[in-house]
């Protein structure tokens, strides 16, 4: 060993984490059960294995089983490209003259480009287990949809992508990557699902949402035998699979003998951020450590900072269970912005119960043109091209690395760089061309998505 | 250890070699030595160092010491992106159902998307050292401008990239990313020179060459105050820098008790294919084994099967020393391909000798449609999306492990994955849609090339 603790720490495959955390066992509040949208009574899981298959679903509900063995062929296909390093930010914390230590666990370091293969790996297993021979789903940035993408083409399964059209419109090369994969895209709203076909009757020119890609996948995956949807993110189980990313991160710091102070990743849906935190908050649960949590967001879509904390619909076209969790509205049309993956008007509702309960300490909301400024200073001094989304979590690490050379705290400060920019260039390019906006809701704005929220 | 190897072999940081190895230190008949371009007569290192850092010509003209230590600063920057892993293609030889093992070191793990960064790192590091304020350069692909515009980012100084205009056209997200990281980049032929202003004249449609760029690059730096120009390959320095990754390749097979029968690179101008073979040259060169090296090129620029073995000049322009090599004219224009980074007229002048005494045992010219081809097998079964230079290595390492299947032989194959294809959509949008050509150059096309070469 060097005297100093190695730039990036690498786990042998022997000591990745062989069990999947749910952080629900250790909750007091549990996340509220998700509902019917018909009858409005709890939904069960007969009625949810409509939608979803079956073993998933089971993981889906359960809130007291602590530990899901990882199946071993999961195993074998996280191998591919895990463990994946935590890297020590020297030359960031250089470049900022800062006391305090940042690690990134970076996730981007898979063709898919981000950590969303870490469920795709787990529901196509699921999937093709119990037989289904093809899927659904909806894609933003198309991180999700690359990544189920590749999974789908590993096991062996057909696979539908609904992507959010101005996701499909500003990005052809990556569109061109899921297709290189072997699946088949469409533009959501589309003219292929009733949802899609109302709502552009609706708003003929929608620029689309999750929401509204969701809605339809849900459509099709219903309406085709042998098939299912699957999501990347938002969903119990999806949480689930990603605290490989946190277990593994304990592990890495562990190995240097550090613990984080702070934890830090952006939220969208909430998949990489309840992957990250969770085995942390399970320290906080027991009450054996106390980190602080910070949850990032764009300021175009404020889910946690100025949403509310309601039963809604997860998609736009109110075809999915009601879920409870801080919301805008599903009919919140967050203005186009390069971190579609962060365009989601709702948030998984375990971290929606841990943030209103204080455990989650913070959502902190900022201006795109900031977390750009952050993206290319993290390039520039780390070498790696962060994408929109994770230079969210980058621009707070920046923040908080600068609140400790203000305070003169040597912190722990870990983050989560949950992808690579490469089909981000676009968006590169127009922060560099200074064409690059900031557009903040307003209050009406956000009044019209509430209007939207059922009466419950 | 589980019973059966890793997947993804690691090296820790202090398991990284120390040292570059010179290959020439063991060859018996030496790389000739460059020639002064005005008197034929060779060139010395005071001539070579108006172009180049004078630290970097030491390296270019040593043919007898064995091993170079790498600089603690250069280690230091290897450490943000190596060591890079050596992955077992599992599942690769799966799909094809072969008893060989295959290899492949995984050199585009890095943003620069290539292993080009090697040598940039330690280039740049030398002409800091040595008080310049600016470099100059060429590149094809943007693999070589991308990885000298991040490591003259984290050394402060400032870079003008000469691109070819094919590849400056088909990418703009490449040039974008080479802005990123703050270089200034011009597509070649340009009127910001003679040789260019020359070119442009004579052939107002040319899409340019590497040959070109590299003239235009080179009368740059001579024509600016505290200035060099640097090149990424087909240099003796370049080879040496880049024996990094053969190095690390042959400890982390060690790891697992394996040696190649056979070694695999894409042959542009030599630096990967240089850098891979080296450590398991010199067990050749020294009697110690016997594997087999084989350089995989387009059939649209043969330089090695089917060059001539010649003094050539290095560029179109006729600026730069001769050097003796396989080659197919500096005149020579290579049909536009999807392979910037193999386009290339000539060859290392260390890789030519090996070629030529038989140390290289083959030199196998593909078509670029059955690169994709490959490539996309390659994506589907590794999840890794390859570049379409690097491709080529894929290709043959897939009919060698072909060929051990009908022979029933388990042989050892190993070759190097030297980038990602992440800017490569356009090309692999063009194998799916059927439009990608094959343009394999006539005799006649051979002979006008061979017509400019200089009658030495």
């Amino acid at each position: 060993m060097s005297s100093k603790a190695p730039k990036r720490i690498f786990l042998t495959e022997d000591e990745m984490p062989k069990q999947w955390y749910n952080v629900r066992a250790d909750m007091k509040n549990k996340p509220a059960a998700m509902l019917n949208p018909g009858t409005l009574k709890p939904i069960t899981a007969e009625e949810l294995e409509h939608v979803f298959c079956s073993e998933l679903v089971k993981q889906e509900l359960d809130d007291t089983t602590q530990y899901f063995d990882i199946p071993e062929e999961v195993q074998n296909f996280y191998k591919i490209f895990r463990p994946s390093p935590l890297i020590r930010a020297y030359e960031l914390e250089k470049a900022l003259d800062t006391p305090a230590k940042i690690y990134y666990k970076f996730e981007g370091n898979n063709t898919s480009g981000s950590h969303k293969l870490n469920s795709a790996g787990a529901q196509v297993y699921y999937a093709k287990k119990q037989g289904l021979t093809s899927l659904t789903t909806e894609t933003g940035a198309g991180q999700w949809g690359t990544a189920l993408a590749m999974a789908c083409e590993h096991y062996g399964m057909d696979l539908t992508v609904y992507m959010v059209k101005c996701s499909f419109e500003q990005k052809a090369y990556r569109k061109a990557i899921i297709e290189t994969f072997g699946a088949n895209i469409i533009a959501s709203p589309s003219n292929t699902t009733n949802v899609g076909r109302q709502i552009l009757a609706k708003f003929p020119n929608t620029t689309g949402s999750l929401g509204c890609a969701i809605s339809e996948a849900v459509e099709k995956a219903v309406s085709t035998d042998n098939c299912r949807y699957v999501l990347g993110s938002v969903l119990n189980q999806v949480l689930l699979h990603q605290t490989i990313i946190g277990e593994e991160s304990k592990i890495q710091l562990e190995k240097v003998g550090d613990y984080p102070d702070v934890v830090i990743g952006c939220a969208g849906g909430g998949s990489n951020l309840g992957g990250i935190i969770s085995p942390f908050m399970r320290d906080r649960l027991t009450g054996e450590k106390n980190p602080r949590f910070i949850a990032v967001e764009p300021i175009s879509c404020p889910s946690l900072s100025r949403g509310k904390f309601a039963y809604d619909f997860c998609d736009t076209g109110h075809v999915t269970p009601l879920a409870k969790m801080y919301t805008l509205g599903a009919e919140f049309m967050p203005s186009p912005s390069h971190a579609g993956g962060l365009r989601y008007h709702g948030m998984s509702p375990i971290l929606s119960q841990l943030y209103h309960d204080g455990y989650i300490d913070e959502a902190r909301a900022v201006l795109q043109t900031k977390v750009f400024e952050a993206a290319n200073f993290f390039a520039k001094t780390e070498t790696i091209l962060p994408a929109p989304e994770s230079s969210h979590a980058i621009s707070v690490a920046i923040d908080e690395a600068l609140r400790c050379k203000e305070e003169g705290k040597s912190e722990t400060i870990l983050f989560n760089l949950t992808g690579t920019g490469y089909f981000d260039m676009t968006a590169y390019m127009s922060y560099r061309d200074n064409t690059m906006s900031d557009i903040i809701p307003t209050d009406d704005d956000l009044q019209a998505g509430f209007a939207s929220l059922p009466i419950i």
